[in-house]
C-alpha cells in the first residue's frame, strides 16, 4: 500500500534529495509539496532536474490536507521547523531534518542554537534518528529528528568504541572535511564558485560547531560520564560528501574488530580491511557509509576515516530510512541506488 | 523472469557505469564481468564504490560461460570490441559500446578509424542504437552497435529538423561541450586534473571529430542527399554531461513545434517551454535528455541547445535501453532514476 | 615618477584584480581606495589574500582628495558609474570599467541597458578602451571606457578579418565559453558553487546580451555598413577565462595571414600556429591573448578561437594598459606577468 | 648584473614554475632548460602557457654549458637528481627541488625512500633550504636542498613552538590537505579529473608519509630529543595550496604570541588576528604563508592553521628565495607578487 508524503520546505538542497530519493521509492507517493516564498510555482521551475517527474506544484503550508499524509518531512529552516510542527496535527507521523528536536535538553539547545526552544514538549517526544543506533525507538517514534550531517559521520565512527571502552575519552579529535551542499542553497559570498572552488580553509573552529551539542549529548550518555570531543571542520571546494578524520588514542587492530562486529550485519555500513580508508568519490549520492582504519606509526595511536554523503545519508537519505521504519515499510527501501562515480 | 548479464571490459568508465544501473535493476542480474589486465580482482578493488554489491569477481573472456549468458554487454575499446564479438557465439545478443560497429559502410569506417575493419559481415548485421530512432530494428536485434555520446546528442536535436525539413541542411553548426569522462579512464596528461580543471579548450577542431562519420551517415540518409554539418568539440572542467548548441538557419517556433510533436510522447526526452535552454546539472546521472530552442534576434536564425549525461543516456544509459528492448523487457526498466543535484 | 593611483570600487573582483596587478607595478601607488558599504575596513578584511600589502583602508568616494591623484579607475556596478563620474573633477583622468561609456550612441545605450544615460556628454568624450585597436586615442584621452571582456574577446578575433575583408559579415556565429568571476561578486543562486560547478548551460542566449551592443557599433563602423553578429555565452566551471569561437566563412589560411600580419608587432597578442587552437589555461592570470585558426572539413569555412583571461585582459589588465598609454609610462608596465599555471 | 640560470627537468610542475618565477625576476636570466625525453622542443610546446616567453628549447643536460651558469636549479625527480647532481661541477651553485638532500643522515634516507644514497658526501654537503631558519647557512651554501612542500608548511607552524617549549612534544598531530599539483605530472588513475574533483580522501595514512623524514629530523635536532609527529596528508579537488591544520595541547594565546615574535620581521609569513584562520584561497599563486591561531574549547589544546602553495612557496618560489640569497641577490627579487584571487 502506497504511502502519502509531504515536503514541508521542498525549495531547498535536502528536499529536493527527498523529492529525488522518493522518486523510485515503490512504496511512497508525494502528494504535497510546500515552500512559502514560492508558493504555486511548479517543481520543474524551481529544480528542472526535476522535471521528468509528476510533481504537486509547491504550496504553502496552511493550504496542505494533513489528514490524507500518512508522513511528512520537515526539511525547514533551523527554528522555522519547530514554529511550523507545534501547529501540525499531534498525530501526524513526522521526520524533521533540522536541528530543533536533536537535543534533548532545552538548555543545551539555548547554548548551541542562541535562542529559547518554542515547543519544548516536543523536544522531549522526538527520537533521535541515527538510524542504526535508535531502530526500535524510531520505529515507535512519531517524531523523529534528523541528526546533524557532521554528527552523523562522527557518530558512526565513534559510538562502538567508546561503547567497546577502546579508545581513551578525553582524546577524540575530529578533523572534518566537507562539501558546500552542507550550507544549504544559501546566498553567501564564501559559497560562490568563484570564491570556494579550488581552495580550502576551517570554519567554525576550536569547538564552536552547533553539531558539537549533538556529540556531547550522545557520547556523554552512551560513557556514563561527560564526553567532550575536539572538533573543527573544513570547507571543501566539492558539493557533496563527508570525509571524518578520527585521531584516537587506541589499539588501531581493536578498534578495526569492534567496528567490523558492531556494522557486520548492517547493509548501509561498509568497514574497509584494515589499513585503507575510504573516498567520499565512492558514496556521492548513496545512502551508504564507509569507514577505514590505520594505525599510526606511533603505538596505541589510530587513525579512523568515514565517508558519507552529507544529503543523502547525512540528511534526506536517513530521513528516507527512518520513515520507512516508521510506516512499516522494508528498511532499505528506496535507498540502495549505487553511488555516482565518476 | 531475471535475465542473466555478461558485461565485457568492466574495468572502464561505462562498465562500471553498466554495473550502477544494471544494480537497482528489477530483470536484470550481472553473472559475469571481465577486465583482461585486472581479471582475478574484486570489483569493490577496481571501483570501490561498488563495495555494497555482490558482484562476481573480474574475469578473462575466455573464462566466461556464455551458454548462461542473456545478454553481454561490451564495453571494450574501440578496435578490441570488433575483435571479440566476432568470435562470440552467434546467437548471442550483444550490446556494444564501442564505436566498432555504428558505421555501415566498410569505406567510412576505415577512413574515420585509419584500419580495415576485422569483422565486416557483424558490421552489416549491426542496428544502430539511437533508441528513439530505431526501437523496432533493436527490438529484433541480435547485436546493437551503441552511438557515440556526442553523436547522439547531435541527432537528437537535428534528426527531427532534416526530416520535417525546416532547417538548412548546408547551414549546420554543432559547438559541443563535453565533460572528461567522455575520454575513458586513459591515462593523458590533458586530462589530468592539474590541467583540466579552471579551464577549457577545442579539440578535434575543424570536423576531424570521428562522431562525424555517425553524422554523415545517419543525416545524409534521412535527408536523401549527402549532409555534412559542421562540428567541434570543447572539453569542460567537469566530469559528466554533454551541452550541444546547434547555430542553425531556421524559424525557431517552426523548429520548436517539430521537436516537440516528434518527442511529446517520449519518455526519456524532454523538449523545454520556447526560449528556455538546458543545463548539464540537470541530467546528470540520469537517462533524460532536455532540449531547448531559441530565436536569434537575426530573423530565421536559431540556436537549439540539448544537454544529457554522456555516460548515462549517451553510453550506459542507451545500452541498457537497447537491452531491455531485445530482451522484451518494459523500455524504461532501471533507468527512471532522477538526476543527481546538486 | 611614480603616479597616485585612486580605485573606485574596491571591494569587487575588477576591483581586487587592479590592486594585484598595480601591487607590483613599478610606477604606480594606490594612494585611496574606495567602497561605500564597506567603508573604514582594511582591505585584508575585504580581501586577505592582499594582506601583505600596505595599503590604504576602504573610503567612500567624497573622503578621496582627487587634486592628489594622477588617475582614478571606476571599478563601480553598470549604472553607478555614470552617476558618480560627472561628479568627479573633470580634468581628472580616469578608466572606467563599467558598461556606462562603451556606447557612443545614447539611443543604443538606452536600448541595450534599459535606461536613459545620465551623463551623455561624458559619453561622447569616452575613448573605448580597445587599447591594441584605439591606442592613439587612449594616449590622448581623459576618460578611458574599458570593453565588455565577451565583446573584446570577439573583437580580438573579428576586427582585423573584417577590415581585410576575409569573412562573409552576414555570416558570423560567436560562441563564447565564460568563467564565472565575469559575473562579479553578486549573490545570485545560480553562481554558488553548488549550482555551477560540475556543470554549464547557456545564457543571454539568442542574441540579448549587453555586449552586442559594443559588437554592433565596432564592426559596424568598421565595414562601412551594419554588421550584426550572432552570439551566445555559456557559463564554465571555471573562476577566470574567456574562450570565444568563431563560426566563420572564409578561408582560413587567408584568416591566419590576417591575423598574424595584424597581431605580430603585439606583445600581449599571440596568434599560434595555424591549425591549432588555445586554452583558457595558457592565458589564467594573465594579460596574454592567444588566437588560434583551423580550416573547416567544409571548404571555405573556418573556426577562429580566442582565449584570455576575462577579470585580466578583458577588464582589469586592459585598464592598467590604458592608464599606462595615459600617463605617459611604457604600456607593457607592470603587465608582463606569466599565467598561473596548473 | 643579471646572473645566469640553468633549470635541469623544466618540463614538469615545478620547472615550469621555476620559469614562472624567473620571468619577471630582475637579475635573473634562464640561459638552459632541460628535459630529457622532450629534448628539442620549445618550451611553448610543452607548456603552452610559456608562449610570451623567449626560451631556449629544452635540450639534454650534457648539452649544457655549465661553465656560463650562474646557478643551476634542479627540478628532477627524486633519485635521479642525486645521480644528475653528482656529475655537475662541484664548484656549481645549484637549488635542488627533489628530496634527494634533504635528509642529512643516509640510514634516514634509505629508511623512507627505499635505496641507498648515491651521493653521500653531497648529501652532507646540503643545505635544508627551509629559508627563514637556515638563512645564514644557505647565503654561504653551494648546494641547498629545498624541503618537502607539506614538511614546510608543518615546520612554519611548529618549529618556533617546539624551539620555544609551549606545547606537548608527544601530542603533535598535524592534518593536511593538499593540493593535486604536489604529485607532480604523474600520469595516474587518481589523478585524472574525473577521479579526483569534487572528493576527497587521505592518504599516506599513518605515518608513511616520506615528508616525516624532514619532520623527525629538524623537529628533533630543535627539542634535542626524539621527535615523532603524527601526520596524514588528505588530497584535495584544487591543484594548488596547502592547508596544514595542527592539533596541539598547549595555551593558545601564548602560541599566538610565540608565532607573532618569530615571524614579525618576516615579509613572507603572516601571522593572522587571534582566533581567525586563513584559506589557501589568500596565499595561491604566491610566495606568502599565512598562519592562524585558535583555542579549543577544551582548556590546554589549540589549532593552529597554515596555508600555502605548493608549488611556489612549498617548492619553487623557496627555490627563487634560496637561489637570491646564494647569489647575492635581495631575498624577496621576482617574489613580492600578489596571489591570485578569484
Amino acid at each position: 500500500m502506497t504511502r502519502s508524503i509531504a515536503i514541508l520546505g521542498a525549495s531547498g538542497y535536502t528536499g529536493a534529495e527527498l523529492v529525488r530519493l522518493i522518486s523510485t521509492h515503490p512504496d511512497m507517493k508525494i502528494v504535497a509539496l510546500t515552500g512559502e516564498r514560492k508558493a504555486g510555482q511548479p517543481m520543474a521551475q524551481v529544480f528542472p532536474f526535476l522535471r521528468h517527474l509528476d510533481l504537486p506544484d509547491l504550496c504553502r503550508i496552511e493550504d496542505v490536507d494533513f489528514s490524507a499524509i500518512d508522513l511528512a518531512f520537515c526539511a525547514l529552516p533551523h527554528a522555522t521547523s519547530q514554529a511550523v510542527i507545534k501547529d501540525l496535527p499531534r498525530d501526524l507521523k513526522i521526520v524533521d531534518l533540522s536541528a530543533d528536536f536533536r537535543l534533548r535538553d532545552v538548555a543545551e539547545y539555548e547554548k548551541w542554537y542562541g535562542q529559547p526552544h518554542a515547543a519544548p514538549d516536543l523536544q522531549r517526544e522526538a527520537v533521535y534518528g541515527l538510524t542504526e543506533f535508535y531502530r526500535d525507538e524510531i520505529r515507535a517514534a512519531r517524531l523523529v529528528a534528523g541528526t546533524g550531517c557532521n554528527a552523523a559521520t562522527g557518530q558512526y565512527i565513534l559510538r562502538p568504541l567508546i561503547e567497546a571502552g577502546v579508545i581513551d575519552l578525553d582524546r577524540i579529535i575530529l578533523d572534518l572535511k566537507c562539501g558546500v551542499s552542507g550550507a544549504g542553497r544559501a546566498l553567501k559570498e564564501n559559497l560562490l564558485h568563484a570564491e570556494l572552488s579550488e581552495g580550502t580553509q576551517a570554519y567554525a573552529v576550536g569547538g564552536t560547531h552547533r553539531h558539537l551539542g549533538e556529540f556531547d549529548q550522545e557520547f556523554s550518555a552512551l560513557a556514563g560520564r561527560p564526553v567532550h570531543i575536539q572538533f573543527t571542520p573544513h570547507l571543501l571546494p566539492m558539493n557533496r560528501g563527508i570525509l571524518a578524520t578520527a585521531w584516537l588514542d587506541g589499539d588501531a587492530a581493536r578498534i578495526h574488530e569492534v567496528l567490523q562486529a558492531r556494522y557486520c550485519a548492517e547493509s548501509m555500513i561498509h568497514v574497509l580491511p584494515f589499513g585503507t580508508t575510504p573516498s567520499t568519490h565512492d558514496v556521492r549520492g548513496s545512502n551508504f557509509v564507509h569507514i577505514g582504519v590505520v594505525g599510526d606509526r606511533i603505538p596505541g595511536r589510530a587513525l579512523v576515516v568515514a565517508a558519507l554523503d552529507n544529503l543523502c545519508k547525512g540528511s534526506s537519505g536517513q530521513a528516507v530510512q527512518n520513515a520507512n521504519l516508521m510506516l512499516g515499510l522494508q528498511e532499505e527501501s528506496g535507498l540502495m541506488g549505487a553511488p555516482l562515480f565518476p
